[in-house]
Order: structure tokens, then C-alpha cells, then sequence
């Protein structure tokens, strides 16, 4: 789910559209970090030991910072938005840790995730830990509304993450499977970051759905870049993870098109490294070379630049102002940030 | 976490009073089992398929019958206790399914639960799923005193997980830190799904807090019997699985007292198999043996006999009827079911 390469990037100087939006909140994301740290703390050490391990590991704070703009954005003046901002973090991290969980087929091929030092089973606990903590601090902001907003995202996120793993490996899967996945898995809280922060600002309908469009776009967007930096040979050659997804045969939008438009000749290639998952260390050149040859890259910048504007469209609702400016900002940046 | 040996025993003739509770709210816990079935569903099908193989695979929906028993033996009369039995059925389930997965440490030693035919990360995404779920039902309670109660519960159950995996292999846990334990894994749904379904009645602090006690003594007297039951020789002669705790190398009760009680000779023996956790095939009858000649079963029955005696007792809240008569046989039963 990404989240780290959309702050700051070389070719941008100086502040970046997330920085700004940062500086705009910057009390209330204070705020909002010292509550995660006070309500991550356990009488059992390794839960924050673990926890810390995410939650400090240097994430922008996306999610939450979308809560906060919503709500300072309709003019809230309580401080439940500071609580609502670290839940969506608490969810945000318990489905990290979830999704670092390791099948037995994948240790069987020996392929254990760094970030699984302490193990499957206290990753899993410590993300119902937090789960836990963040429907906590959802009852202590009173609304019942809101709760209900975060419960359902919390169920869409899993129903989205068993579609990807139900995907895997299948050439089959189709350009709206996909979209359906990212909808579920990215955009859903994204989506009920902005629509509940919007909700606490009291500021009624429109707002509130306008927000949850723009978030709901935008979350499809960063998705759609990251499955394509994913492919990115100029990433790789800037020292960034690249085939990631690819060594998982993750059905992601690159893949998708770079078969369907594939050669007859190149066809058993993909057969091979997805479907059968048998890779060798040069396939993920061959792989990104595909790619880029069959357009697919680009094709998929091209979805996310339409779902980046539509972001920007929705947020017509708010009344002008530096948080609105940033919003969309953000939008065209988690775009450019991939050229 | 156990919960199927609870409800017939060929030497309990006629009906359990498990059975009875059921009888006695027939109409609630069926509106609840099909609560339960609507709302695991989803596009996603593998999610109802996996969800099916644990809700319907005999447990007896203990915790969810603590709710509605306290709602009706307080006179509620709505209906939202139905929502928040099944929620209470869906938090539990979660936990078992997180129970589930398989840590790479355990994979190594060749261990895979039979519940893992579909992989460790289905468990966890389904677990969650149903998780989120429950929480959309108690939003639906319009309650968030009930929310509050469940999510404390749900953090503290991780907690009590956590604290478990540490104290696996280590002959130093005490008999303090066993009951944190059990009191935090087992005790704290059992008290919340009695609690909450107080809470809904509107009866009062006196009566909310007595139906806590009863729920967190019987949910500790539940947990020491399975403690003993799974070193018992008797329940092997009787066909039932013993030593899985022994297996995974889980200080309980009874292993406690039986090292803490151990002749000189018989330390090295607790020492291998406990902290090296290198076991072979006769060690568990040796281990059933030690344990019952150091009196250590008898002794976890006898700590689970008082903590039902206390159930029983904090029952004194509420007025007479059918439904305290068999909360009480409950907690009786409960402890007579191991002999």
C-alpha cells in the first residue's frame, strides 16, 4: 500500500503539496502523533515495540492528514479530529502489519518479508491490537456516524486484500477486477479518512460527499502510480524497490495491459513468471522492459491522471483556501511525482 | 479457547444447563444465528466460505448467550441485544481464526493446525473481515457505551494473546502472570458479552456490574477446567484430544504447579520439553503422569471451583428467575463437566 515516495522527490524543489498541508495542521498532526504514541502503549512491551516499528518508520501520515484537512477544512473547531486522525492511522497500520503476514506456500519458496522479524503471530495481534485502539478512540469522539464510516472501510479493506491474494497468479483477471481491488484495498480509507473528518465539521451533505470523492479518487490514483513505479525502470535506476508486486505475480494494471497487448511470441513469458510463478533473476528485466515496450506504463498514468483530476473536480465544494489549494495539489503531485 | 466440551456430557443425563439458557432465550439466539449468517456474507466468496467453517462447526455460541441472558434477565426489551450477540459471535470467531495462524518458528518444527487448509493469510484477512463486521453491528446498536465496552474487551484479548507467545517455553511464568493471562485471552470476552448485554437492559450500575463479574469469573473457571481437561488422562481414555497445550509448550496452571512441585529427578524432564520444547512421542503420558501424581490437576480444579463459586455469587444482582437459575447451574456445570 506505499506511501512513502509521495512526499518529497528530487525534480520538485523545495516544499512538496503534502509538506505544505503538514505546515497548515501542523498543531493538530502534533496533536495526533503524541495520542498515536500515548494509545499504542501497552503493559506488554512488544506490542509498542512492534507497533513503533511501523508507526515510526518514517510514513507521511497521508491518511490522517486527509482527516485533519477535511475537518479544519469545514471550519471544526473541536478537537475529536485529532482522535478520528490517529484511529485512521491505528487501521492504517494494523492492515500493514496484516498484510505482512506470510503464507506457508511463500515460505515454502523462501521468501520472508523483512519486516517479519518478530513473527506472523504477533504482527497479527499487535494489528488487532491497534484495530482494537482505534475503535476505542472512535467512541471517545461520540459519533456514532463516524464509527460506522470506519467500520465499513475496515470491512471493504479486507474484502479487497482476500480479492488481490484471490488474483494472484490468474492472467485472467480483468482491468475492472483490478479497479475493484484498489477500490477496496487503497481507495476505502482514503476515502473514509476525508468523508469522516468532513463528517465531524457538521458541515452537511455535499461536503461531506465531496470529500469522500476526493479521497476516494485520490486513493485509486496513488495506488495506480505505485503499481506502476513498481515497473519503473528510471525508479530502479534511482536506487528505489522496484518488482515487488512482480515477484508476488500481483495482478496489478501494468501487468494486465502488458499481456493483453503482448506479442504471440512474448505470451509464454508471461505464462511462466505469472501463472506459474517460476522466476529467474532476469525475468524482472524482461518484465519492465515488456512494460515500457507495450505502452502499459504510460497507459497507467494516463488512469491515474483522470483519477487524480477527478479528485481535484470534487473538491468544488470546499470554499477557497490554502487547504483546498494543497488538496489539490496533492492530487496532480502523486502523479507527477513518477516522472 | 475452547468452548465445544462445555455442553453434553454422557454423565450429565438429560439436559446440560447450557441447553436450558438456550431453550430459554429460543427465539433471541435464532433472530442472532441469522443475524450472524446475513452478515458474513460478501461478493468476496472465499470470506462466507471460511467464516462458515468455523461459525458452523458445532460451538455452542456461548458468549453471544451471555449477552442475550443478561439482556432478558434485565427485561430488555428491544431488540438490538440480537446485534450485539452476534458481534459478540464475531469478535470471537475473529480471535480464533488469528488463533490460527502459523508462525514461521512453528512451520519449521513441521506444525500446521488442521483449520490452515487455506493459509495463514486468508485466517488473518477473514478474521479482520468479520471483525469490522462486528463493529458495524454495534454501531447499529446506537449504543457506544457497548462500543466502548467491546473494543476495550478486543484490545485487551491481543494483550492477553501477546502476553501468551512470550511465556510459551518458560518455566519461570508464575502462577500471577498465568491468571493475567487467562483473565485477559479468555475472561474479558466472556465479561463483556455479559456486560454489554446488561448495559442494553438499562438496569443500572449494580446490575451492569454484577453480570461483569459473573462473566469474568466463568470465563476464568472456563479457561483453567480446559487448562486441566488437556492434561487429563481420563478425557484421553475417552477418545478427546489432549496435549495440545503440552505440544505448543504453553505454560498453563497445571504445568506450573506440577514443576513447581516436581521431585529433583523429574526438573530435567519439565526443563526439556517446556524450555527446549524437544519433545518425543511418550513424553506427553509422562507428562499426564507427573501431573497428576503432583496433584496439580486437582489443585487448577480446585482454583476453578472458587472462581465459579464468585460467578454464582455475583449473580446476587439479579431477581429470580430461569434464566439466574441456569446462569448459576452454568457456572456449576462448567467445573462438573471435568469429572
Amino acid at each position: 500500500m506505499g506511501g512513502q515516495s509521495i512526499i518529497t522527490d528530487a525534480k520538485h524543489e523545495g516544499v512538496s503539496p503534502v509538506e505544505r498541508l503538514h505546515a497548515l495542521v501542523a498543531a493538530d498532526m502534533a496533536a495526533t502523533d503524541r495520542l498515536i504514541h500515548t494509545r499504542m502503549t501497552s503493559g506488554v512491551a512488544l506490542i509498542p515495540d512492534l507497533a513503533r516499528h511501523l508507526i515510526d518508520s518514517g510514513g507521511k501520515r497521508l491518511r490522517p492528514l486527509l482527516t485533519l484537512a477535511a475537518a479544519k477544512a469545514g471550519s471544526y473547531a473541536g478537537d475529536h479530529h485529532v482522535k478520528l486522525a490517529a484511529a485512521v492511522e491505528f487501521i492504517h497500520t494494523a492492515t500493514l502489519l496484516h498484510d505482512d503476514v506470510v503464507d506457508e506456500s511463500a515460505l515454502r519458496r523462501g521468501k520472508v518479508s523483512a519486516n517479519l522479524m518478530w513473527g506472523n503471530k504477533p504482527s497479527v495481534l499487535v494489528g488487532d491490537f491497534l484495530f482494537s485502539r482505534a475503535f476505542q478512540l472512535m467512541v471517545e469522539t461520540d459519533n456514532l456516524a463516524v464509527l460506522d464510516i470506519l467500520a465499513g472501510a475496515s470491512a471493504v479493506i479486507a474484502e479487497g486484500e482476500v480479492m488481490q491474494l484471490k488474483s494472484s497468479n490468474d492472467l485472467g483477471v480483468t482491468e475492472e477486477h483490478y479497479l475493484n481491488v484498489v477500490s477496496a484495498k487503497t481507495a476505502a480509507l482514503f476515502s473514509a479518512a476525508a468523508e469522516s473528518g468532513a463528517l465531524l465539521s457538521g458541515r452537511g451533505e455535499r461536503y461531506v460527499s465531496g470529500m469522500r470523492a476526493y479521497g476516494d479518487n485520490l486513493g485509486i490514483a496513488f495506488q495506480l502510480v505505485d503499481d506502476a513505479l513498481d515497473y519503473s525502470g528510471r525508479q530502479a535506476l534511482m536506487g528505489k524497490t522496484v518488482g515487488d508486486d512482480f515477484r508476488e505475480a500481483k495482478m496489478t494494471l501494468p501487468i494486465i495491459l502488458a499481456h493483453a497487448r503482448a506479442r504471440p511470441e512474448d505470451k509464454p513469458f508471461w505464462k511462466r513468471v505469472i501463472e506459474t510463478g517460476n522466476q529467474t533473476e532476469s525475468d524482472l528485466d524482461r518484465a519492465i522492459t515488456l512494460v515500457e515496450q507495450t505502452g502499459s506504463i504510460q497507459e497507467t498514468m494516463h488512469r491515474a491522471r483522470a483519477y487524480a483530476d477527478a479528485a481535484k473536480a470534487a473538491l468544488t465544494v470546499l470554499p477557497s483556501s490554502d487547504i483546498k489549494a494543497a488538496l489539490a495539489d496533492i492530487a496532480d503531485f502523486c502523479v507527477e511525482r513518477a516522472y
